[in-house]
């Protein structure tokens, strides 16, 4: 069991490799050795992330320039498509955390039906495990290609797969409908992210086809042991972090909202980033800011034979750059909580 | 016809009422003769609310201050329960659009159930007519107490109306997700309101039980001829103003996406507040910010059979006074944009 | 006098523009004709600003498509250089409002020292009349060209010329701290700009040389007969809208805040933009947003011997857009304040 | 040496108790043996606090119920008053870290001007030590009562003892425009603190006559060996966290800015948490969120013989829990940066 372990993050530039960066630093057993970002390669990155200005960090290189043969793990927060092309072909030895979509979905048909593109390296689609911490932790332990879950999928896998798969909740007619704050597009520049249009305002997007919807309906056909789909409508809300997931489900015949509380409470009672409140209690993204941990709670509906599970998460920390470090503690036998203690922020 | 109409407004302390009074300061047949918030009686408007205090507007007073007889039009700006007490012992002459829960339930039990106090005069439950403009013009033109609709059923009913009445929407399963600014709580001091406790953040709340239910449920039910049952559940956003709800619905058997939109573009085709956006536009809240617009749209849901269909106003205009002021415009026979004809504020 | 003035808005697609078309919708005489933006030439103007997309509105053409002679007036939102290259060739029948800096300043060598190119119409410098309508409504009256003047300088000058001007407040040492909304610096799509930059955070800019310097210089010059130099020193806050601008300012020997106090009272008496507020009330942008009010004030210094002059406007508004709208008024003859008395919108 | 401290939090309903909570889950010899807080009392930490609903904690207490002898160090988050009456008479074997103004003052009478009070225990303002960790550092490692600055007053004063204490800044006429976050106001629930009040704006408040005023210039005057005078004039801002202050300053005879970021730079070379930013880097608030960093820079002036000396800290960190937190671990002797070593949270 290495003590130490040495990383590279590529799109380092982005919000995720940001807060990859921001974690990686508290954490004991990590050194961070390559920071890459092709546009902004030769620039120091507290140029680039001011507030990490007087950390002692490499310059930005592109990553090309990584010499691998320093490197145990790399954080991959790359786009689609540039992931594969450079993730597919790095050394073996290398630990591999994606937070792309391009290992996440096992079957290329899918991929290349949502991204547009044929999957150049299939045989990764087999061999990756989906990062999602709490679910995979056996084939996590000595994976070597992680596929980190997008944050959506993170916080609607852990709010119904206790149901799903124990048979309580229906696998027919899931209704998600979900609230994300901005960085959970990045830092790209384009006009609908400006601060004049984002705020006091909320709308949503991508409605009735959004690319994070193949990964739920995967993951949760798994659990069923059938074929899923989903509703899926994401909304943009102006605040810079969190996510919430209110997902409106069927109950399986007989069962009680008393039911699925109990699975979710049992299901993750010895869980130490996933907590269940208290009856009634509203999940709500200031609970979690800045932090790995995720909320979850279930409702009745005023509708007979329904229920309305509510989760909240992070979406750069337990949805993205947490969960990649939670994935690699997991990996190195280390503490799972390792760097990832911080209480969340508030207010 | 009168030309010119006195109004006074009661609880114009909160911000339906202060919206009230900026609305009307801009329409050319009203005059504001009374404010009257009694815990704030004695002072000016203007130490109240400072945007309007170069205004020329009457010292606040307590309600029972008010000479009545020169008073034509009265909004009712206060809780429920205090406002039927007021209302109802209020001289004949009066019109009165009231902004409270008091009189827009037919049904004196229902009232009971969710307000849980007695209605104690059941009579005006009959003679009330519901404000929702739209839907309720003919009768409008001869009302004398106006039930203005809540923020949220405007919105919902809005949106749904088309297709339920057209057998086009089931009533069955109707699943409505709503997201809502601050400032539909209003003025009340309570913690859960401070900016640090709502900003950069989100929550769902009322889940399974909000009290506007009973209302958007009585009028599917008049648009469907059955009862219907809703499951409703609004989430709280970091902004002061807007709405948006999003309403995941079945469709009656063979019926497409595109005849619901067709039958939301006939209906609206000669409103003047309601825009059916084109194919694939999101209603967002900033396009309605501080006007008494509603913009609307329906997309294909992944599941087959199924719809979403989306509305977005400003509660505090279109969902509030803006719509009151609406209703009175019909009320006098005058045009029924006078004085709301405001673009949108954005951003 | 003309009943009707047709306008023409070039450089549409930008937050002053957007704000110009909101306010000329709201504005009896006003008829717009042509929206001009080179870069979106050829789409409609509610596909670039939603909030608009119902109204009637011509589509946006390129500025050399304009037929100049159906237009009477012509509202200049471009950026400086670009500006004057078009505007110094139009028809001499054309009313100007330009809002760039490009006719400003009075000197050209000014204005190339700070603008770093130089003047190709000087001559139109002296033509051009600066638009702060409450200090040059006389030579408004028969202007062709008006420069209107920066968002940042607006508030200042009516925060200081009534001291400046009457020897009250002395023209050394004027130290000028600015707040403003991220909308003063447009639709840009910079990434400093993003919501995810912005929010919850605050940071100076242009510190010790700000392109609004010269301008404000040059008019206090004026009302002081002497140079004048500032220090004006901006600052961004995490809101869309407003500018708030504190002025510490030395007092002219013998000379108290009450004296000041007066000035201001009694210049801006009949005024119906501009407020003094009643003794320690404090100006805040809230109480002007979406309006074309300034709200000022002047508060006694714990330094003997000093003071400090606050003032609130909308930058887009009374910054921009609305005081545009202000000078053709006057410039027509008609009612100061038409299609301008909107109510600030709060909350 | 103590590895373990046990420590009580008094007023820990409050923003500041809670980061102090947080602050201290998260240092490894901090015990939290006590939470007070009167009108919570018996209640659950979570239920006050929901983000740290799954933390191990005690349950709310009335002060007169601690214990003690059990106790190592106290964290005063009281008013003041109530503080003094609480923290004079604890026994004499704790640590006290206090929030209020009670004990920053060295004058009895300059505290009963500004605060309205006699003091009742005047030789502890003799003994009490002013917690500004980079000034006091020896006196620290003895004190036993330690007056931990407001969160101006920090920030103020790490810009500004620099250039007074080195003779470089003119200890007259310093004007400090200040800018905050609404969570320096503290979680009492005011009408003025509401989300609606505070959103998309801003105003100054306590022009002329701040209560951070006599602190500032108590510690300004120590270090100028001369009673000083300031013009302290804070503003409200849209955000939760984050506070920079503007400091317009004089240079003493013959001095350049070059010499007074010099004097920072030499000042703050080993200093962890305060760094002087690289030539013209404008200081931002969202480079220190959540973390005990301060943020300091130097800019010329337009106004010949002047600077602006900028500093930015999170109010509820380095301007009060994370500076108690860091006052402490000089006390015991440990390493300064224990438990306060996350980076800012950014976005």
């Amino acid at each position: 069991m290495l003590e130490q372990v040495n990383i590279a993050i590529l799109g380092a530039s982005g919000y995720i490799g940001a807060d990859a960066v921001r974690l990686a630093l508290g954490h004991p057993n990590l050194n961070i050795v390559a920071l890459a970002a092709d546009t902004k390669a030769g620039r120091n990155y507290g140029e680039i992330y001011p507030h990490l200005g007087w950390q002692a960090l490499p310059r930005l290189v592109r990553a090309e320039e990584i010499n691998w043969g320093k490197v145990d793990a790399v954080f991959g927060c790359l786009p689609h498509g540039a992931s594969e092309e450079i993730l597919s072909k790095l050394p073996s030895h290398l630990i591999v955390l994606d937070h792309s979509a391009d290992f996440r979905l096992k079957r290329a048909d899918t991929y290349a039906e949502w991204y547009g593109r044929e999957h150049t390296s299939p045989e990764l689609l087999d061999e990756a495990v989906y990062g999602l911490t709490e679910w995979y932790r056996p084939a996590l332990r000595q994976a070597r290609m992680i596929a980190c879950p997008g944050c959506y999928p993170t916080a609607v896998l852990l709010a119904l797969l206790p149901g799903i798969s124990g048979g309580l909740i229906s696998p027919d007619d899931l209704i998600i409908d979900a609230k994300s704050g901005v960085s959970g597009a990045g830092r790209a520049v384009k006009e609908a992210n400006l601060f004049c249009e984002i705020g006091e305002s909320t709308h949503p997007y991508g409605v009735g086809r959004h690319r994070h919807m193949p990964e739920i309906e995967q993951e949760l056909g798994f659990a069923a042991a059938k074929a899923v789909m989903v509703n899926f409508t994401p909304h943009l809300l102006p605040m810079s972090r969190g996510e919430l997931v209110t997902c409106h489900v069927k109950l399986a015949t007989g069962v009680s909202v008393t039911d699925v509380r109990k699975s979710l409470v049992e299901r993750y009672a010895y869980e130490p980033f996933v907590h269940v409140l208290a009856e009634g209690e509203s999940p709500s993204t200031r609970q979690v800011r800045g932090s790995n941990h995720c909320v979850v709670n279930v409702f009745a509906d005023r509708l007979p034979g329904r229920a309305i599970v509510i989760a909240a998460i992070d979406n750069l920390v337990k949805g993205s750059a947490g969960q990649a470090i939670q994935n690699l503690n997991v990996r190195m036998g280390w503490q799972e909580t390792l760097g990832l203690n911080q209480a969340p922020l508030f207010p």
